[in-house]
C-alpha cells in the first residue's frame, strides 16, 4: 500500500522534543482524525495541501532520500497529520532500519501500530483542552503501556503543548498517570499567520518564559523539561525548513 | 574541607546540554584553571567575584538547598568556574544523593576527581581555538576514556562552544576522538554586556541560524546536537537566573 507524502525536506534539525537539536530528515504524511484549532500542520488534513500529496511506495520514498544523499544524515523523522494512522508505514520503517537510519515518529496517541515497536524515538503527543480535542485516556493508557513495556527505556517520551493554565492542568494529569516516561512541555505557538519572524521569535520567547515560571514554582513538575520550538524560534512559520 | 560557593540560585531550568530544559537549582563554585577569552562567569576566577564567595560546608550547602525547599526540585548543578578543581565535592555529591537529588556537572576537561563516577549529567566541555585556550588532549583522552568506561551510557556528554569555523573544526576533530560519546554544540555568546534582551536573542538566533547551515550540510556532523543556550535567550546576561 502507497504512503500519503505531503513533504520530505531536509536535512535540518528536530525543533523540538526528546532529541531537540538533532540533524534529521523528515517526511510528512498526509490525514488526521484530530482538527486542533491551532494546528501548525492543518494543510495535512483540511483540504489545503491536497494538490500536494504523492502516494508513494517505500521504495519511492527511499529513492528520494538517496537524492538527498544518504551520507549526509543518519536520523529520519516521520511527523503529520498523524502517521499513525498508517498501517502501510511498516515497510518503510523496515527499510530505514536496513539503512541504519534512526526514526523519530510523533502521534498524538489514539492509534497504536505494531511497526511502533521499532521507532527509535517515538513521541507521543496527546492534545490539550485548547486544541479543542478530547482524549480518550482508556485508549492512551493502553497505548503508553504497550510501548513502554516493549520498546525500552528511552525511545518513548511524551509531549504536551501549552498555552494556557488549562492545557498545565491537562499536562500534569497526564505526567501524573505516566510519572516514569520522559515528560516535555512544549511552548505553544498560537501565531500561525505573523511573517515577522523576529517579531515572532520574541513573542515565543516570553511565552516560554512564562511557561518557565510557572513549572518552576510548582513541585509537580520536578521531572519534567520545557522546550521551545526551535525552529519557530529560527524560520517563524515557514514551511519545509 | 570547605568548598568555595559563588552563588546557590534556583529553581530554574537549565539552559544547555545534554538535560536541557530540566528544572535545576544551580550551585556555582569559584576558581578556574582556564581564562577563557569568552568567558561568562569570569567573576568566578577573574577577581571580581572575590568578596562573594562563601567558604561553605557541605552541610551549610544542603541547609541552604533546604531552605529553598527540597521538595521543589529533584535536580541540582554544580557549575564553575571549573568544579572538577575541587577534591572535597565528593562529600557535597554524597549528601545530594542521599537526598535522591540527581547531579549535573559541567567542567572542561582539565582534572579528574573520584566523585565524578557519581555524577548523573556529566557534560565534559573542551575550549575551542576562539577561547584562547589549549586543549590537554593527552588529559582528555584519559578523562573521556575513565567516565565513559566507568560511569556508564547516557551519564556522559562532550560539549564544545561554537564561535567561529575554527571552532567547528576543532569541534570535528573532538568528536572524531570520540564518536560514541553523546556530542553536542553550543551557540556562543560573545556578547556578554549588551542588556537590550530582545537585541541580544535576535543575535543568538542568527548564529544558531548559523551554526545548523553549517551542520546540516556536514556529513561528519549527522550525529551532534545543535543547541542554544535557553537562559541567555530567555533572560539575557543576567545572573541569578
Ligand atoms: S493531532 Fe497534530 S496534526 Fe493532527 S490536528 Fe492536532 S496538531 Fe494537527
Ligand atoms: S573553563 Fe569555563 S569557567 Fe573556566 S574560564 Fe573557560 S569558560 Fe570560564
Amino acid at each position: 500500500m502507497r504512503i500519503p507524502v505531503l513533504e520530505i525536506f531536509g536535512p535540518t534539525i528536530q525543533g523540538e522534543g526528546a532529541v531537540i537539536g538533532k540533524k534529521t530528515v523528515f517526511i510528512r504524511t498526509a490525514g488526521c482524525d484530530y482538527q486542533c484549532s491551532w494546528c501548525d500542520s492543518a494543510f495535512t488534513w483540511d483540504g489545503t495541501g491536497k494538490d500536494d500529496i504523492r502516494l508513494m511506495t517505500a521504495v519511492e520514498i527511499i529513492d528520494e532520500l538517496k537524492e538527498i544523499g544518504l551520507e549526509n544524515f543518519q536520523h529520519v523523522t516521520i511527523s503529520g497529520g498523524n502517521p499513525a494512522l498508517l498501517k502501510q508505514l511498516g515497510e518503510l520503517v523496515d527499510s530505514l532500519k536496513n539503512l541504519q537510519m534512526k526514526i523519530g515518529l510523533e502521534t498524538q496517541g489514539t492509534v497504536w501500530q505494531a511497526w511502533m515497536l521499532r521507532i527509535d524515538d517515538l513521541t507521543i503527543s496527546p492534545k490539550p483542552p485548547s486544541s479543542g480535542m478530547n482524549t480518550d485516556f482508556e485508549k492512551l493508557d493502553g497505548l503508553v503501556e504497550s510501548l513502554t513495556k516493549r520498546i525500552g527505556e528511552g525511545h518513548v517520551s511524551l509531549k504536551v503543548v501549552i498555552f494556557d493554565e488549562g492545557d498545565l492542568a491537562y499536562a500534569k494529569r497526564v505526567h501524573q498517570k505516566y510519572p516514569t516516561v520522559p515528560f516535555y512541555l512544549q511552548v505553544g505557538n498560537d501565531d500561525l499567520t505573523v511573517d515577522d519572524d523576529e517579531q515572532l521569535s520574541i513573542k515565543l520567547l516570553k511565552k516560554l518564559d512564562w511557561l518557565v515560571s510557572k513549572v518552576i514554582i510548582d513541585p509537580e513538575f520536578n521531572q519534567v523539561r520545557v522546550l521551545p520550538q526551535l525552529h519557530a524560534l529560527l524560520w517563524g512559520n515557514k514551511k519545509g525548513v
